[in-house]
């Protein structure tokens, strides 16, 4: 759940002024988004999403994401549609942060995603990648392989404290996969972050996607790998193969992996899971006393390392030989 | 904030179609009202707030809170109206707790309050009252003066780490209170929590009440005492005179206080501070270590439970002489 930053009513109304939306009529904290304040907001023109953005967002990146919106609305994709100010600009400022609204979607997160959910996001990725094919700004991955290593050493010290042997089997994971991570795969825009939250279902019928604040530029097949990590494991820790199979299938049947794309599958699981272990620990090394968000646990993403490295090929993921 | 039970979309989507709503297209948790969980939910037949009854709301009193939410509706009052199921019943079960849908409305709480805010809650409030007034069920206060001593009981030991001379100074303003309390006054149904957060505006326009579950059965004038308390200090800990004036004679131009009522309203202000003051410290002493839900200050509350104790008759929150 959202810390939220608290706006005055005359704040509000003195922000939705700037938009062609009629007054505002009424304004929910919603618990969406961990790393921004959203607020649902009712307006004469209907309801909106008004999102302050907070300090993990940086303020340059601000314009990539509202644009790749934009584009990718444009492009026929349900995502979030940022409005804009009568002054044509669709960032604006609130409560002393950069602040947009965008369209409110209709759609739920799925809590037990199943096999057709994960088909449909498999699908829905592809689509994504293809809609963003000639999207022109570019955003480099902070959170990719060269992100990790600094991660790593704010972690290393305690990280045994977490479970014993953490800190040297992150280290093992982490050189080998510096030293094989795959370069040349196709690249383009990637949701980066593309979780069950992130993901709404209206019905069996995926609806929309949302949060793009991780969005960047890099290998599109790395997405698919964050994917199969946040949507094909059960809670016990096992991959279920057969959700495997149907989002690997959704997605080829709008974007066929390339060969090199396919033999990296099992590379790429291993860094996103490693990725999401790391941003977790550290998070979990630095709740402040008193934190109003719990933080997520970084031990799941360690036992789905530990079941990527056991996984040679494609294969292992469900992807017919 | 509330901390939120959360429910799966599938449990969502059983429930809402023992109602005539059509299906849920859309529920996000919002930050409104500390005691339960809230959703936003989008139905096809429009926006309504899905409410689940959290521990500290007895489920004996759900019927009196539901039915009167409905009298007051009846009455032309707008506050939220409880939607009943096909069966007949406002009250379902969600998640393994008590759970109602009631109607949305639009409105925004005010962060700081001025002068014509008060009057317009003194008047909404006797407004409140008048319709109340027929309503069939009764429910005691629980939170009226012969509980307090229990809460006093739960706070003594160590109310003393929270400033100094604490214990002492609520022993005596208890005691004071217990001897003194007024009785026979005119009684009826009464909010019993009319903060600014559960009065909405649409600009300086009034637009609705909500939370009702503290309402009970009590003295009407302990309910403006309440909302003296709650609009008409400023943050400095000052009383705002012009703001008590505004908030009585409000509430006089719909319902007249009796003398005895006028007269009692000190003790009556006294008494709904040592409330406020009481349970917000048993809260601040009993924060569960990573509690969610960050504690309001008691020492407020004792700041102005020593200004009425210098108050000597109603003039002294504006009344006309």
């Amino acid at each position: 759940m959202a810390v939220y930053t608290e706006v005055t009513d005359e704040e509000l109304t003195a922000f939705v002024a700037q938009y062609d939306v009629g007054a505002v009529l009424s304004a929910k904290g919603i618990a969406e988004g961990v790393e921004n304040s959203n607020y649902l907001i009712h307006t004469e023109a209907g309801f909106f999403i008004l999102t302050l953005y907070e300090k993990r967002v940086k303020e340059d990146d601000l314009p990539f994401f509202i644009g790749l919106m934009e584009h990718l609305a444009a492009k026929g994709l349900t995502c979030p549609q940022p409005v804009r100010m009568r002054g044509g600009g669709a960032l604006g400022r609130l409560a002393g942060r950069p602040a947009a609204i965008v369209t409110f979607l209709d759609g739920m997160g799925v809590k037990r995603p199943g096999v057709p959910h994960c088909g449909a996001v498999g699908e829905a990725l592809a689509r994504l990648h293809l809609a963003g094919a000639d999207f022109g700004m570019r955003r480099a991955n902070a959170l990719s392989v060269q992100g990790w290593r600094p991660l790593y050493e704010a972690a290393r010290e305690r990280a045994d404290t977490v479970t014993p042997g953490l800190a040297e089997a992150t280290a093992r994971a982490l050189a080998g996969l510096e030293a094989n991570w795959p370069r040349g795969l196709p690249e383009g825009v990637i949701h980066a972050d593309l979780f069950p939250d992130n993901v709404f279902f209206l019905g069996p019928r995926l609806s929309g996607l949302i949060d793009f604040y991780f969005a960047c530029t890099d290998a599109l097949a790395y997405d698919l790998a964050i994917c199969l990590n946040a949507w094909c494991f059960e809670v016990d820790g096992s991959f279920n193969l057969t959700k495997g199979r149907a989002m690997i299938a959704g997605y080829e049947r709008v974007r066929p992996l390339t060969p090199p794309e396919a033999e990296a599958l099992p590379l790429l699981c291993r860094g996103a899971a490693l990725r999401f272990m790391l941003t977790r620990l550290v998070d979990w090394l630095n709740v402040p006393p008193g934190a109003l968000v719990k933080p997520k646990d970084p031990l799941e993403y360690y036992r789905k390392l530990r079941f990527h490295e056991r996984a040679t090929c494609a294969a292992d993921y469900g992807r017919d030989a």
